[in-house]
């Protein structure tokens, strides 16, 4: 009787399909979780109007809803939320009475519960198809259900509800898709064996908010504006922003294993930034090659640190956890409800900008937006007084995608007027005024273009209709999803364990949350907030350095940041004193972490020094390609080279790969860079050697009974390590101790016991080597922190 | 009958200095040019404000105005204005009265015109402090008359007027001090010759503005505050303005010299651009650090060009010049009355940070600060309604030297309260309120901490009080004045033929002068409006390229400057396609000069080029150590690497310095350089080669009849050179023609007889080896400038 009603409905419409339309073919949509939440939200909500929107486009229809429920009750918790459905405001009111008529007419329950049911299911189509010679175009199965249940379903559905060749199958799927890269590559895999690749949907709402959607389509149409100043020289920095009044009570099962990063940063604020940042295709329209760029741009990103982030938890946040989950008092959760993420793209194009992805629960107002802030590069001349309000050059320069909600309350297209006035498609755009004396992003309404949508519609109306016509730009590929959690994963693993920031709530957040960039990374602007924080915190006495003995040698001690800035300004001293001395500065740098802070530190705050008079040598050196990662001379060039100007000459890496290969004997490298030492640096008494030391006691590459290095005269030796990579090149114990001064750093917890021990044993250099460390007439000086001294 | 007036002076004053104090000695102030326009108005003001401050210091003082008029005019002139000399506003009406009464008696005028002259002033002088056996302290002569009497004067000065041993002299010069470079070098000559660099005094006036004059005591004082932001990484911009309402009117004489940039940049703006940048010296009232300090700074600007610079002239300019100096209607003056220059500083510390310099006549206000613009690194999370004013992290961050008049009519410093509360010195300057409605520098003035002198005083009578305490640094050195010229000679001339944009004068200008940075430069933001526009500028063919062949290549000709940056841009381009296609970039370079223009270019100009993916391998070398300036790669170094940020490991240099000797065939350099580039260079085919060609053609180091290199399987070849240093390492010609694309670069008249020979040969390499040059599968592109082509 289905099947009638399919061609009634046909029949009836005012406006009658052709034949040539009718061919088209037949379309089945099958909502599983008919009956659930977003379902009844958006979901029958956007297949009515995809029925209203295409009722003439030659295809015909049918929706069958599907759940676990019982055929009866099914049907009529599923009718009844048909029955609410909305017409559409443009749509004239009696037409949408018939349509809607005939879109309950199309629709149907089904329980879906064994492989029975999906069999049946599939009969039913086939059958009616079959009785009313109808072409059978193509099914959509939309999974609005929890992932738990996808592998079954989607077994199912490829074993029983395939449409016959001819025909295509669309799967809709939800998030969320997997919790980090192990557990979605383990659902992409599951999913990939059911499913081709060109029949998976997978939806990001995002993607279909009328103002996200349309950031590539600006960008196409306004290529003439945006193509000298959408880069890394004109963008001063982008914001995306979500920002939401509600907190997670009554969703704390799900949030309390998710988080904001994943509910929010991994999916959709990333998919607006690649919309943002992806390489414009020359044709926007040609799906593969949008979904390539994108997935360029999402793999050009730079790794995130745990420096990159800020996180917070609203402070009622425990409290709903303890209630819903049935916790005792003491269960502490590190679930972040707030985050701040700094993004940097290593693509030439946007390398340097800042992109700052935001969002968070508990908030003092709901918000959606993606900004654009170009840098101001004018000067006026005139009093600010004088200056023409929206074009003057001086003002700040923006464009911002407004995603909904917040002060506008609807989806807006904002360029500032002394940027240019855009191109807007007047069919789905329209320009407004509004209140010109609203304040929005420091500048006054009427100081922008503002575009509004002519029609405002629903995220999920919008992808509904971009499955049918199979847009699947629109949607999340598995590549697109693995890169995305390839870049979130690390950080989530890095982060696991931090405890958030606890924020108030609401208006009462005041500054709490307000960050901002320092030193390549984020931090709140504001100090803990005393009632927040635990009240056993360091004094102000402790940040002090305290300066003693050690091994007969001066001793520095201080909190880690604190010992750091005090060892470089040390450094930059006996630089200076060794240029006015000699006019250069031979200064051997060893590898490893610790120094890597020190490295950080002098780029950044040592302006004065001598680097014009610096020669930079290598205490040791990992036998490995000067570009691995691994080499010590890389993560010198990373973290300080770069930043200096040292001249090219004066710099001095290990020679651990000549001739193509790494550390061989006969290639001489040691004598090489023994010589290379012998020509350069007066008496080879280097001005100082860096040093320091390892769990083992091991110092420079000098491990616990080397054979090479500890004593003799060899100024450069080969030795080996006892963990990877095992080859390494070595200053010698005799050379380092040739030096006019030595420092040692030590750092942190995991160093407390060898410190312990060395404070304690003579000078046995061939048990732990760094005992040997004893310039013959330098100055040797040791740098500790607490942590490493106190453990 | 002066001197008893000075005795008795001090008898009579109220509070009596001891006799210890009087053993201070004697100060004889010589006022040259008593009678004129700036003694008038700030001079004589400024002593009597020094006699009153120092009446109890136990110095006497006699005061001495000169000029050319006869005694007996010159007297009654000078004491016209001595009688109207106003008494200080803090000061007791009574004490100033009596303090006034004795300034004029100690106070006598003196005919200065021939040697006789100055002989009998210093007898007077002499013979009054014997007669009442004061001791002499010291002689201050204050010039103030036109440069062109300095000589004369100074000479008799020098040789009449010298105080005995053991007492100081000073002399005053006022600007200007020489038109350029040379003139001001003439000038020092030739004061050098009459006084020693200790006892001249240059001022500038602005160094004794309130404001100005705090810029280092504000950041010594703040050190604590300001150490982590005063640098590059903190500071987004910095300007230097000085506006002035009033016109060149009636002073076009001088003017039409000089134009704004020598009459307020070289001088006011550049020194407190010095304030801003130098390093701080450790103890501030060292004034010999505070000077070796600022010249520093002064030596570490780069160089300005042509493009660094916008200027303007105000339009009834031409008419006040033609009617003051009897010139014809015909008459164009290109002198600027407005200027914007965009000076960068070179130091660690400033890199990469605009500071813009702008002064200007007939604009629409009268106005003088120096203004520090913090970068925003923060992100505020709550909305912009919720924001507490003065101290979001949001909100622009600034620190403003207030020199004067303007809005707030009042020399102040402004620091943005989101920065930090300065600490600021209690007895001389007061925090205020004022209109904290008041909009300045984008802010309200209640994010502001305001301070404002505690007493405000003319930049003249602080000066003439520093040259009394000896205070150097408030004064002009030679070198540092030298420096200056250096540095802004170069500029004034490449524009003194240069057309400014006229612009109409006051608030009329609207946006005419409003100026941007554009690719290094700076630019007028709007299109020159065309009723200014000059009618007989030089049309836009003039500058144009012209697109020819020659040898059957691709020719691109123009005027070297031109040709230069359209190579620069071919270049950037070819490298651009290169890293899009392959993710690398191999340039193979050339040594000599003409490269060495387009190294700057490359580093001046194109931030976009993607050097982080660039090889820079060199074409030839020199057998000469690589930090030899003979070095091709030295000057590679010194003119481009320097400049840019190329991984170290993407550095090729030529190995023509192994095992300490140079180029020795055993050693294998040329074998070890083709194993490089065939190990990183796909199928060892360069993405671009740049050569030159030599007066005898030859071309890389491959000479006429050379044995090696011109043909034969080598990839890197040693060769002999006519010229020193014979030796030479070169890529073959069948390497070089393997490449992608040859660029020839041919610039000067000396290349233009061999351009047109190797125009009419054909392919003989060995006798031409340029002719040699064919890529087999690339492309070939000829850059020959106009002087090359046409001699």
């Amino acid at each position: 009787k289905m099947l009638r009603r399919v061609l009634c409905t046909m029949l009836l419409m005012g406006a009658l399909p052709s034949l040539a339309e009718l061919s088209q073919g037949h379309i089945s949509v099958v909502l599983l979780g008919a009956t659930g939440d977003l379902a009844k939200k958006y979901l029958w909500q956007g297949l009515f109007q995809l029925y209203i929107d295409q009722v003439s486009s030659g295809h015909s229809f049918t929706f069958h809803g599907a759940a676990l429920t019982a055929l009866e009750p099914g049907q009529k918790l599923m009718f009844d939320v048909l029955k609410k459905l909305a017409c559409p405001p443009d749509e004239s009111p009696n037409r949408c009475a018939v349509l809607k008529d005939q879109f309950l007419k199309l629709s149907q329950y089904h329980q879906l519960k064994t492989a029975e049911n999906y069999t049946v299911l599939n009969r039913e189509i086939e059958t009616l198809l079959h009785q009313e010679g109808l072409k059978e175009a193509g099914r959509i199965f939309y999974f609005s259900v929890p992932p738990f249940a996808y592998t079954e379903i989607a077994r199912h559905i490829n074993s029983s509800c395939r449409p016959p060749p001819g025909a295509w199958l669309r799967v809709v799927l939800e998030k969320p898709f997997g919790h980090d890269l192990q557990s979605a590559q383990h659902l992409a895999v599951e999913l990939t064996s059911f499913f081709r690749e060109e029949e998976m949907y997978r939806v990001d709402h995002y993607l279909g908010k009328q103002a996200v959607a349309h950031i590539l389509p600006f960008r196409d149409q306004n290529r003439q504006f945006l193509d000298p100043i959408w880069n890394r020289h004109h963008v001063e920095r982008v914001e995306i922003v979500l920002k939401e009044i509600v907190d997670a009570k009554g969703r704390t099962s799900f949030y309390e294993q998710y988080g904001v990063i994943r509910d929010v940063l991994q999916n959709h604020l990333t998919e607006a930034l690649m919309f943002l940042t992806m390489e414009l295709p020359g044709n926007l329209s040609k799906a593969e090659e949008v979904l390539q760029c994108k997935l360029q741009a999402l793999q050009s990103l730079r790794g995130l640190e745990k420096q990159s982030v800020v996180v917070g938890q609203y402070q009622a946040y425990a409290s709903h956890v303890q209630e819903e989950l049935q916790k005792g008092k003491d269960y502490v959760s590190t679930t972040p409800t707030f985050a701040g993420v700094l993004v940097h793209s290593d693509s030439l194009r946007w390398e340097g900008v800042p992109f700052l992805l935001t969002s968070g629960k508990a908030l003092d107002e709901r918000v959606g937006y993606v900004r654009v802030l170009f840098k101001n590069r004018a000067y006026c001349t005139q009093s600010e007084a004088l200056r023409d309000a929206g074009h003057s050059q001086c003002k700040p320069k923006q464009i911002v995608f407004y995603i909904g909600h917040g002060t506008l309350s609807t989806p807006a297209v904002l360029v500032s007027r002394n940027l240019f006035r855009p191109i807007m498609p007047k069919s789905s755009w329209k320009e407004v005024v509004g209140q010109p004396d609203l304040h929005i992003f420091g500048q006054l309404l009427s100081d922008y273009y503002v575009y509004s949508p002519v029609k405002e519609r629903d995220a999920y109306s919008v992808l509904i209709s971009n499955i049918y016509h199979g847009r699947k730009d629109f949607f999340i590929t598995t590549e697109n999803l693995l890169a995305s959690w390839a870049f979130w994963t690390p950080l989530l693993n890095s982060i696991s364990h931090q405890a958030p920031r606890l924020y108030p709530g609401g208006v009462e957040n005041q500054h709490f949350l307000d960050f901002e960039m320092v030193s390549g990374g984020l931090a709140f602007t504001v100090a803990e907030p005393v009632e927040l924080l635990n009240p056993s915190g360091p004094m102000p006495s402790d940040y002090k350095t305290i300066q003693s003995k050690f091994r007969q040698s001066p001793l520095v001690s201080a909190w880690s940041e604190v010992l750091i800035s005090q060892l470089a300004s040390d450094v930059e001293k006996t630089a200076s004193r060794a240029v006015a001395r000699s006019g250069q500065f031979h200064l051997a740098l060893s590898g490893g972490s610790s120094p890597v802070a020190l490295f950080q530190r002098l780029a950044r705050h040592h302006y004065d020094f001598p680097w014009r008079h610096t020669h930079l040598w290598l205490v040791d050196e990992r036998c490995v390609p000067l570009t691995d990662p691994e080499s010590n001379f890389f993560s010198l060039h990373n973290h300080l080279l770069q930043s200096i100007r040292v001249p090219y000459f004066n710099v001095h890496p290990m020679p651990v790969h000549l001739h193509q290969r790494l550390c061989v004997e006969e290639d001489g490298g040691t004598e090489l860079y023994a010589k290379e030492i012998m020509a350069l640096v007066a008496n080879a008494s280097f001005d100082l050697v860096l040093l320091g030391v390892g769990t083992d006691g091991h110092t420079a590459s000098l491990f616990p009974h080397s054979e090479n290095g500890l004593e003799g005269a060899q100024a450069v030796v080969l030795t080996e390590s006892p963990v990877k990579p095992h080859q390494r090149m070595s200053l010698s114990l005799p050379l380092i101790n040739k030096a006019q001064q030595v420092f040692v750093l030590v750092m942190g917890k995991g160093k407390h016991d060898i410190t312990m021990q060395i404070s304690r044993v003579g000078q046995e250099p061939r048990k732990w080597p760094i005992s040997g460390v004893s310039p013959s007439s330098g100055q040797l000086v040791w740098y500790v922190d607490y942590e490493a001294l106190l453990g």
